[in-house]
């Protein structure tokens, strides 16, 4: 198993269960806790697949999705993941999450003939859709399009890197680990140090 | 005309007005109304036709579809339905809704080329999501994922059962109506014993 | 360019700034500013291309698309907008949108294989359903299905219009203006007179 497919997984169980948590700060049930949780981790690559036209989308069918994402729920439903060591973990995590949906989607989205510039945009979807489906499902104004540190944004940003670097046909696997990590480092930097966007 | 497509029927409309009821309750117009009773009929059906790759999705070009919504939009703009025979009356055929619902959207599942398991995902999706995009609608946080008396879940148990049945190869007919049965017992004894999951 | 091409321009900008000034009055940051701009200009569409089956949807490798969406979004950036004149015009102008989205919507329905009376719906989608979601992202409920003026209604009358005069093989260009004016008169006059629909 590659780094990068260990760092999916990573990514993938920690945006479930961010999803669960925050069906528990909604009050819902298990079973609104397993949706929300799916809904977080393959929402986002379910929008890009559908606007596409990759059908049945990515998730269908594959037994691990929903090993993960039923994992998940039962997780944070026996633990309560109050500790601070859980919300620092998860803190990191996720902006690795953030990093491999990003990259993981440009390369779908360029396999499905997208052009760079809307395969940016694709990976942008994949990383950060799901959780703004989440928070559409808790009937919340999602929370990227709001002023937080930046999100969507770091995405952006190492999406049009890996874009540029591809086209000068650096090895596939050296792009997609420095941009991965670009977008990391943009996001703890970003949070740390308080940069947003600013308001339309 | 079989006694399923005849359950149908009963289910589409029930939940076609239970749709417009809705618009009524968060003070729409007939428009609302009409838009409402077709996505809480048509929604969960729609969404598994997206995600499994049926397109046209099921009800375009469909008169009878429109028909029943739009009959349904003015069935309730004509009379209150305050009544209590008319609530009982909705609490029995939503039930029944619910149960061809699921057992139709796994068949539908089935012929698209699901797995049993995911089979029944689609099935639990095709019978609770259109309520839930008619409570997004409403910008109202989807009942179904609140805990309330068990309504997803009693899909869950009925579609598994379904499956599990099927592979036995007992008779079509009789494993639809066993199961569609198992689902609104399931759910009226849940509503009676206030029967919920628990919290997340 | 025709002057159907021109007016068609005028409304996916004027959707387009529409969507960044609700994104301003619900505080979203510039991301938010553009994806909400994007989603009132091009989201009625999306879901019509997805209903019926046309993937990639519109808009993906579109790169005007994406000019006048990151155009508008701009715009609305660097200016208060709030001068009546711009909201003269914009009253104007979303009337335009609104008459030549449901046309197009239509001829697009009916390349895909719907019968009239279902691309009547999916021009109304085409028009109405963008604003529709860009109000899901912000959290409120939708403003084309509550008790306002006539609205998704002017663009079901004149998509009948059309869908009718089309019957009786007038010219495809006269038949066009006639329904897209129409839709705009119907507009303007009901937002002077306060017509509403009644509630459900």
């Amino acid at each position: 198993m590659s780094l990068l497919q260990i760092l999916t997984i990573i990514g993938t169980i920690t945006f479930a269960i961010t999803g669960a948590l925050k069906a528990r700060t909604h009050r819902m049930d298990v079973f609104g806790g397993a949706v929300l949780a799916f809904v977080t981790a393959y929402g986002g690559g379910t929008i890009r697949d559908l606007l596409l036209g990759k059908q049945p989308v990515n998730w269908v069918n594959d037994f691990l999705a929903l090993y993960f994402v039923v994992g998940s729920a039962v997780f944070v439903f026996l633990f309560k993941m109050n500790h601070v060591f859980f919300k620092r973990l998860i803190y990191i995590t996720d902006a690795v999450g953030l990093g491999v949906f990003t990259i993981a989607g440009i390369q779908v989205a360029f396999s499905l003939g997208a052009t760079p510039i809307y395969a940016v945009i694709m990976g942008v979807i994949t990383a950060t859709f799901g959780g703004l489906l989440a928070d559409i499902l808790c009937s919340v104004q999602p929370s990227i399009l709001r002023r937080g540190e930046l999100y969507a944004t770091s995405c952006l940003i190492g999406g049009i890197c890996f874009v540029a670097l591809k086209k000068y046909q650096l090895a596939n696997t050296a792009e997609t680990v420095i941009c991965v990590l670009l977008i990391i480092v943009i996001r703890i930097v970003a949070t740390r140090r308080q940069i947003k966007l600013p308001a339309i």
